[in-house]
């Protein structure tokens, strides 16, 4: 089933939807018999919301992939993340929220030094502190080329986005680090004929790189890799008739839900409370609200696993507060797992609760990996779950006679 | 998710994983309320074994489809099995051990028993014994045609292999049996242009045979049918970059698992005990083992619901022989169910297990059709299983950022 056939069968209501989407929040326990992260918080709400709740478990992208957070997040939003790909650069410019458009291609950028000979002696210029390369992403702002316009974005440290923006540029364009040291950078080169134009800008600003950083060493090159423009996504309004927000600290997440057509709400401060304040100040203005919680995923890639049970608990204190609102339907899930254990994104199915008035309730007085295992989801591709979501939010009408 | 998709993602690794297959393992209890052939065996090593592991049902091709061996074999090892058909003539090659090449057609071949006007008595010609037939083999090998060569195998009774090999040869060809009595064998038939070459050198054969055999009654005649090159997989090596070895005592396992590239270890001897042993003499050499356990089949078929349980006991006694090796990746598995209740194999899903370090424990303390329903693999197709097990190896790296 696609989006597009879903898509006929939509039908306005006044429900409101809440996504809130711990981020990497699938674990595995510490040993053997033990107690994943979830299964280890004390969720007193979340459990009770369990109990009323259809429980599953998601997988991303198909059985043992692993995902980033932009297929995950896309899987999770409803989409096939194989069929729309967001390649690095245009990922990186998201994070620094950059508003990419349409015809905009994107890149990965790193400082790096070379020798005299232009041979690469580090492809990460030592890590120069984020002021050092403040200063220099400043000099290739600098940088002009007719026909085109620059971006340059500070990421951190060696790293930062590039975006080039004209009409009718392509995105098949190879990278320029060779991926160690001792050799030089390499030229862009286009992937097909219609991408001729966009490599030559891209060299050109290369080139231009090479000369302003000349004198700049460790920092006296740089690489460009990840060219990417956006994938074009159906939105939420065109799809589904929803008008929805996006509530998320983290530049990635925000530019991942603008693809989708989400406004993206300003959070006031940057705790968990915060978010959840901004949920109820603007509860009327949007009937889909996603939500998205960074620090589970960034205490589990930690290997932090106790840190992981914090966050999970910090946001079950705050879920009366939710349902408080009294949304139609509330989904709480994950874009992926993150085990402490791996200290990294992992292909385990992520837990998922679908509540709502019309769900048939499993009962399972648990929120927790293997309690989902016994709910009535399943084991189900990840963007099943917008569906399911539309449908016990009254949006969705029969097919067929 | 296909192979290709997955291809792009396989990294190196020094892990080993270890597929252990029974053949025709899921069953059916002998009455209603009581317990499958699996479910009844004793089983402590599978049992304890199963707490640490993800427990599921492979699906090998389909809702309510029954496989054949070659089929089931195909999806348990992680290829389509209606994407890549393996024909009846290759896999009567492939189960004599014939060491088919990509340019040779196979066919099933049959003694026949015709009358003075070439009319059909006896399709299997009395079924004679293969003492009887392995003479006439040898005079059909005896038949030469110029451009071509053909090699004919004994199978067993009434039953031989064929095989033609010349460059270019092609499959489609309609068979010579007309599956009655009472009419004259059929013509081979070129069903595209392409096959025309082959339909004429098969016929020359059969033509040469009629004459070498006219005096052998009862089988004085063959039919060829279910002509078939080999399906053109892309290998284990191609694929995951792994280095995979194979332990089979039966011909047709072993030449399946040849079409994956896996190499064919000797065992020396027939046992269940031989094949571990060959396992653990070759342990340092491969890093993924295909073992296949044939007993469980051939009683399932048999309809001995004791015999089949008592090989799946014989099995588990030398688990701990397997685990002492410390795999990586365990998989326990079947290509297929075979209840003794039926006599044959059928379209149950098939009790799966996956074990690994990094596998999300169901604790489920037992291996069993029943029990498995409860696990976290769920019922799934048995193309999905290869892989999980990859991602467990750490074999498999992140998809997007």
């Amino acid at each position: 089933m696609n989006t597009q056939f879903l898509k006929k069968l939509m039908v306005p209501a006044q429900t409101k939807i809440v996504l809130l989407i711990m981020d990497g929040l699938g674990g595995l326990p510490l040993e053997s018999g033990g107690k994943t992260e979830l299964e280890t918080a004390c969720t007193p709400n979340l459990d009770a919301l369990a109990i009323r709740s259809a429980l599953g478990l998601t997988m991303p992208a198909g059985p043992g992939i692993t995902v980033g957070s932009g297929p995950g997040h896309l899987a999770i939003f409803g989409y096939d993340p194989i069929e729309y790909e967001i390649g690095r650069g245009a990922l990186e410019a998201l994070g620094v929220d950059f508003e990419l458009g349409s015809d905009d291609v994107a890149a990965r950028g790193n400082f790096c030094s070379v020798d005299e000979n232009g041979f690469i002696t580090d492809r990460r210029a030592g890590r120069i502190p984020s002021d050092v390369s403040r200063e220099l992403v400043s000099l290739l702002r600098t940088i002009k080329v007719a026909g085109v316009e620059f971006f340059v974005e500070i990421v951190k440290e060696h790293r930062f986005a590039f975006v080039m923006r004209a009409p009718g540029l392509r995105d098949a364009l190879s990278g320029t680090d060779p991926l160690k040291v001792g050799v030089q950078t390499l030229p862009v080169r286009a992937l097909n004929r219609e991408a001729k134009k966009a490599a030559q800008y891209a060299n050109q600003f290369i080139e231009q790189a090479r000369c302003l950083l000349a004198d700049k060493h460790p920092a006296n090159m740089i690489t460009l890799r990840g060219f990417a423009k956006l994938p074009c996504l159906p939105t939420y309004s065109e799809l589904y008739g929803l008008h929805p927000a996006a509530i998320a600290i983290n530049g990635m997440y925000r530019g991942v839900a603008r693809l989708a057509g989400m406004a993206v709400l300003q959070v006031c401060g940057d705790t968990i409370a915060d978010e959840f304040s901004t949920l109820e100040k603007h509860w009327n203005d949007f009937d889909f609200f996603y939500m998205h919680i960074k620090k589970t995923d960034t205490f589990g890639e930690a290997g932090n696993f106790a840190g992981k049970v914090g966050v999970i608990e910090e946001v079950d204190a705050l879920i009366p507060r939710l349902l408080a609102l009294d949304p139609d339907v509330v989904i709480v899930g994950g874009d992926h797992s993150s085990p402490a254990v791996l200290k990294s994104h992992s292909w385990h199915p992520v837990p998922v609760l679908l509540y709502g008035k019309y769900v048939r309730e499993d009962r399972i007085p648990e929120f927790g990996e293997r309690a989902c295992l016994r709910g009535s989801l399943g084991v189900l591709p990840a963007k099943h779950v917008i569906p399911i979501a539309l449908a016990n939010a009254g949006r969705v009408i029969k097919y067929g006679a």
